[in-house]
């Protein structure tokens, strides 16, 4: 077989199959096949696309191209959650301990984020000395003992998928729907869950712009998910404004309590609850989204899902103070309102710009080297809908530093667009797929 | 500037501008862009196509990428001739001498062959002691003194094409008519002529095996060569089964010298007053194509066209007497008739199934590292259109090793088609194009 070949084929528009498939991946991974013949084929797939068949083989492929995670020592339908990401997205801080607290095993492998905010472990660094840095044996232990534990990403998941995301990020080839949903499911079908969530994110502050093609993903990943044996759903959802109202990891840690506590923002509950619903139908714990809401709202109600939320935190490591007394959370020195500068509805808010406020305030990684600042971010208090006079504030801004703010709040205001009539709230679930 | 935008504008379906085209073949050349982003990009090329601006612009750069040659120390019009090459394809040999017996100066740099038979060069050291190793100094004077000079190309001429084609080679990104346009077009441009006369051959022997394929890359070769500034002239010619009868070094250099003395092959002596007309027009020795005609016939009747090549080979070390005395050319030890195993018409010769014959035998390269048997090759007794019978030879094989000519024997037989019914013979000139 010559990599050759394998592009030709793909270029004049024919399938690849399974043996092509994984003597390409192998090649890859080993070093065989050079990266300048790969980007050659990521180009030719742009162009002539994958069928389901040549998408299910290239996730497998890629899926087994490292380790593949035994979760057999946890008892219980292991059910994993995954978001394609987007601005003010702490699902995962109010989600776990929720569903956790009813009953379904959650065992994690987070990154560390790159954009706008941290990912999940940066945020959960707000709790001092919390760490994710467990054996595999007190992994599994504590999630049989108190029903979650998340680990830092030590096994060498789906390097395949890392090395050509890595190439395809560089040779503009990232945006092309069967290449995105191998990429996700790779990784998730190595992860081990025998039941994958999927959060699909669309609109301004997501990766996918148009909720069409949000809807095409979520398809495609299903229909993976389905093939390889797992219970596989997709919730698309809203991220033309940010979910929540709080942007930045400390603040989103104090949002994702609020909420356990059962006074979170409106759309971010219902997202946790719709989401949730999946998780425990999948998880066999519900018999339908009336039962499974009923059982989620039941456990904010209790306490339960904040207590469990706190038992994970000191059970890696972690200052569960704060969880039942956010103000010992991560501060900022620097906190200001920015005024709106007229009276209107709020129309649209650029959600990436709000992302890049934050980021530009210190709260999210440029580089893969950057320190992040858990206490900085906004707080929105105007969502799309929204009526405002000038002068009352539409976000309260934390920053440690001057100049940072002043730029930080010029770029936030610029992302906010307003209306003299009457604007619809967006509505935050698009669809769900199984 | 930065190569991933130019790939993604080009993926896009946008046009690259000048300054993109020179940052990214600088770049490229100098090793600051790697060779997985250009590959990216010339497929998304063979996706997207190029303008025509797009694609003198592409040649230009690749010309200016190493040494311009300078060949104002030559007195005249300088005419250079290239051929897209096919099976049996001996022009320069002939086309050279007679052009130059005319007045028009060759000055030539030359190649060794990679394929079904060696190249000018390789074919030129039949005669022992032929040289290309002459200085610049040398090789301008031989030009001036006594019109031809051909020198192994030593100048670092179009760096660009060399490195982008080795990649396009391994990456199925050859076949675009704008890629291939430029790639031949560069080297003609920093090759230095002042006219070019270029043979675009069609048919199963030749790399554009559609006559609308040739059609189009010659139009296209003819468009840069306008806009660069350079008299550019395009013969689209036949090759859908050899050129002549003779396949092979020192067989094809023998047919060519029975060409300069008046008993060439009627195709082969058609393309050589055909090119040779355009070669004349462009250096301005004659007004149209009858004159040029009457001009090329003359020196092949008067031998002042075989004195010339006979003057060419000893100037370069060589030993002319080969020239008058063609039974002294490299022979080999087995000459053997192929026989027709059929009556009938010669329907369909597969030129390059007749071309891997002779390389079968030695006659070429399959490595740049092999060596090339001079001496072996094969003679065709019959073409398209030839009424055979059964037993009647249809080559005679030169071979010096007899598995290679059982090998190569098959390869042939398998190569001829027979009709019961006449056929016709195939035009040669398929058109010009200036």
């Amino acid at each position: 077989m010559r990599m050759y070949d394998l592009i030709m084929k793909k270029r004049n528009g024919g399938s690849l199959n399974r043996e092509e498939i994984d003597y390409f991946i192998r090649g890859y991974v080993s070093g065989e096949i050079p990266d300048y013949q790969v980007s050659a084929l990521m180009m030719a797939i742009y162009f002539q696309g994958m069928t389901k068949e040549e998408t299910l083989q290239l996730t497998l492929a890629m899926a087994h191209s490292g380790d593949m995670l035994d979760l057999s020592g946890i008892r219980g339908i292991k059910v994993d959650k995954h978001s394609t990401g987007g601005v003010g997205d702490k699902t995962s801080l109010a989600l776990t301990p929720m569903v956790a607290a009813c009953g379904i095993p959650v065992a994690k492998m987070s990154g560390r984020g790159l954009g706008h905010t941290g990912g999940t472990i940066d945020k959960l660094e707000s709790f001092p000395g919390f760490t994710t840095g467990l054996s595999e044996e007190r992994f599994i232990r504590n999630v049989n003992e108190i029903g979650i534990a998340i680990m830092g990403q030590t096994a060498d998941l789906a390097p395949a998928d890392k090395k050509l995301y890595a190439l395809r990020d560089v040779t503009a080839t990232v945006d092309n729907m069967s290449l995105i949903a191998s990429s996700i499911m790779s990784k998730k079908l190595a992860a081990g869950a025998d039941a994958i969530v999927l959060d699909v994110k669309t609109g301004s502050g997501a990766f996918m712009k148009e909720e069409k093609d949000a809807v095409a993903l979520a398809e495609e990943m299903v229909e993976i998910g389905r093939q390889a044996g797992r219970n596989t759903i997709a919730v698309v959802s809203d991220m033309d404004q940010p979910l929540g109202y709080a942007v930045g990891n400390a603040l989103e840690v104090k949002e994702a309590i609020d909420t356990l506590c059962g006074r979170g923002p409106e759309d971010f509950l219902e997202l946790c609850l719709t989401l949730g619903s999946c998780m425990l139908i999948a998880g066999g714990k519900a018999e339908d989204p009336k039962q499974a809401r009923k059982l989620l709202q039941g456990v904010i109600e209790d306490g339960s899902a904040l207590r469990k939320f706190a038992q994970f935190v000191e059970a890696q490591g972690g200052d569960a103070a704060a969880v039942y007394h956010p103000g010992l959370l991560p501060k900022a020195s620097i906190v200001r309102p920015v005024l709106s500068p007229r009276d209107g509805y709020i129309a649209h808010i650029a959600c990436d710009e709000v992302g890049t406020a934050s980021l530009l305030l210190g709260g999210g990684r440029q580089t893969k080297e950057s320190e992040i600042d858990l206490s900085v971010g906004l707080v929105l208090q105007a969502k799309v809908g929204d009526y405002v006079h000038a002068g009352e504030p539409l976000a309260i801004l934390h920053a440690n530093d001057e100049s940072k703010e002043r730029e930080a709040r010029k770029r936030f205001l610029d992302a906010y667009h307003f209306s003299r009539g009457p604007v619809d709230k967006p509505k935050l679930i698009k669809g769900i797929m199984m």
